[in-house]
């Protein structure tokens, strides 16, 4: 087996359901002290993060992995074909909750920074580690909170791959370099609460909703642009009712969300919403909830290094994507850090038999190896 | 106190609470036995019933009072100004769970029995009681078993009077000859539940539904009729949503309620809901339940006895409606007896501080009397 593996094995071993961290930090950071990286533990609230650094002989950017040691929870395990926990190579795969989200990235990040710094011990720049066990929680005493540290610090990094299971079908051939934003939208409607037998002493909130619903869910917001899908617009949930069959609800709550292009704000949404509600004559109560802000790295020294870097490895001419759902990388964008994501194949994460091709691992650490290669050397 | 107060005051103190009965029926058969009543109890389930009649000296038709001893919950006992079950007469006003719905409507209709046998001890025809303490709850082991047990016996009910407090203002400005009927609807819209930041792999049943809810929420189903107002549509409960706000929901229940004249049928009802949800391309399964049939007495031997009564008695020209929810009424009508309800001023019904003018029971009484004497003389 090979290092890559073998540390994979190590971190799937240990059961960090979020926000559980479970040792795996401890792992990581024994391996990354050994070759000279600095560790500080930023513990928050419940979550354990830690932030490494190793310095270059010579000036140059600062270059960070990021990345989480957290899974999501597994289900009922007898559904699995292997236990979760109990990582296992069969076929090919690499079977085990975290396999590709993203234990396997973090391996891969550990043994390419080894095999690099082994080569170039002199390397420019810094290297750094950002890792934190609170990304598939609610993600508020995690990457945010280091974030927050590091500019009471006056550090400021450069160069940023998370390792979030970009790929679609081969390793490389999709990296994320933004992501959309996210709006949240909690709404009220209000009416008057009464018997089904007696309606003209009532007002029926659901039905005042249905043509304001209707209206916002065929709305087009935006076309998207080069970088951009079109901005979609989902209810997530609609609740209203006593349960008794003949009362007329006196309120129905509704959760809506916006995953957003740079076509246009939070503020624009806001307010063309509150027009769609305000011109169906509605008395509702609205709490817009921003949760991330659209961020866009542009073509530039660090997506350019990765390109080449997975073409050099793979042969791949990767995609470009900003699709999908937000990733911590919308808490580091923002410091003006270049941020892309690459990952493994993500399409068995947070599912049952959650897998990755084996030797996948060890062409991720090949490329993470390179881009190091590319930008510090 | 008059008689009647008296005995409402007794039906009150018992603690009735649907579907118990709490011996008010003993109560009632007690007097009623004294004056000449064949009693037979009907338990079924959890339910007592019972049916009593008296024969009379010559032929004529069966005159049945139809009522129930049970009441709806009270809600926290604190609320009251005074306790619930310790009826108490304050400001002319009999306050007390029941007070109004329906035990001093009982009272009424076993004093007014007392009143007229003792001046028409030969009065031809019959009178009947036919009581239940099931009627604010599901209803399934009341009045319905009754009425399948009175089939069984060969026996017809010619006219009832259902002591419902069908007054708005005064007693008796108001008589119900009629219900609508309650067509109920139980809807799923089916979707494919996914990710709120991938829309095109998912289909949100909630965005489906909005233009489909609309459009049931803005039909006009029929203008009604002379006796009806015009059939209603209401949904009373909606919820869809895994409570996660990045999950488009995998389907979204509705459930509906139609009040409906005799313009058109549950049938009709159907087909119409059913080619709408059709145009609208929803993937749904409906569930649709009949739980009561409209029913109307026209003018007719008992709606004219009743109407001139309650002239006699009070002077007030009573309005005939058929507005309001449904009632025990609608067992009985299918069987051909001719149906009026008339009782107590029901503003305060099923509310907190339920109470009635205590001097309206007296003329409710009297106004009973007068319609065994425009029937039974
Ligand atoms: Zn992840
Ligand atoms: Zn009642």
């Amino acid at each position: 087996m090979t290092p890559t593996l073998q540390l994979a094995f190590d971190l799937i071993r240990r059961r960090s359901i979020t926000p559980e961290d479970a040792g795996c930090m401890d792992l990581m950071t024994q391996r990354l002290e050994k070759i000279g990286f600095q560790m500080t533990k930023l513990r928050r609230g419940d979550t354990d993060n830690f932030w490494a650094v190793r310095n270059g002989a010579s000036q140059g950017p600062l270059l960070a992995f990021a990345g989480h040691t957290d899974v999501v929870p597994t289900g009922p395990e007898e559904n699995w074909s292997y236990p979760p926990f109990t990582p296992e190579i069969r076929d090919g795969f690499l079977y085990g909750r975290g396999a590709a989200d993203m234990k396997g990235s973090l391996a891969a990040m550990v043994v390419a920074c080894e095999e690099f710094i082994a080569a170039n011990p002199n390397h420019s720049g810094r290297i750094a580690f950002l890792i934190t066990s609170d990304e598939e929680g609610p993600a508020t005493n995690g990457t945010v909170k280091v974030v927050e540290w590091l500019e009471e610090q006056g550090e400021k990094i450069d160069c940023c791959i998370v390792g979030e299971p970009s790929s679609s079908d081969r390793v490389g051939d999709v990296i994320k370099n933004g992501r959309r934003g996210s709006l949240g939208l909690e709404l009220k409607i209000l009416g008057i609460q009464g018997h089904v037998a007696y309606p003209h002493l009532a007002e029926n909130p659901i039905h005042t909703l249905a043509p304001a619903l209707s209206a916002l869910a065929a709305e087009e917001w935006d076309q998207g642009n080069q970088s951009f899908p079109a901005t979609s617009f989902q209810v997530s949930n609609i609740n209203g009712g006593t349960g008794a069959t003949n009362v007329i609800p006196g309120e129905v709550e509704v959760l809506c969300n916006w995953r957003f292009s740079t076509e246009l704000t939070a503020g624009d949404l806001e307010t063309r919403a509150r027009a769609i509600l305000d011109k169906h004559n509605l008395r509702y109560q609205a709490n817009f909830k921003l949760s991330g802000l659209p961020f866009l790295t542009a073509e530039g020294p660090l997506v350019q290094a990765t390109q080449q870097a997975i073409l050099r490895i793979t042969g791949e001419k990767t995609e470009l994507s900003t699709a999908g759902g937000t990733s911590d990388g919308r808490f580091i964008a923002p410091t003006g850090a270049q941020v892309v994501e690459l990952g493994p194949v993500n399409a068995t994460i947070h599912k049952v038999d959650e897998r990755v091709k084996a030797d996948h691992l060890d062409l991720l650490k090949d490329i993470y190896r390179e881009v190091l290669g590319e930008l510090l050397t």
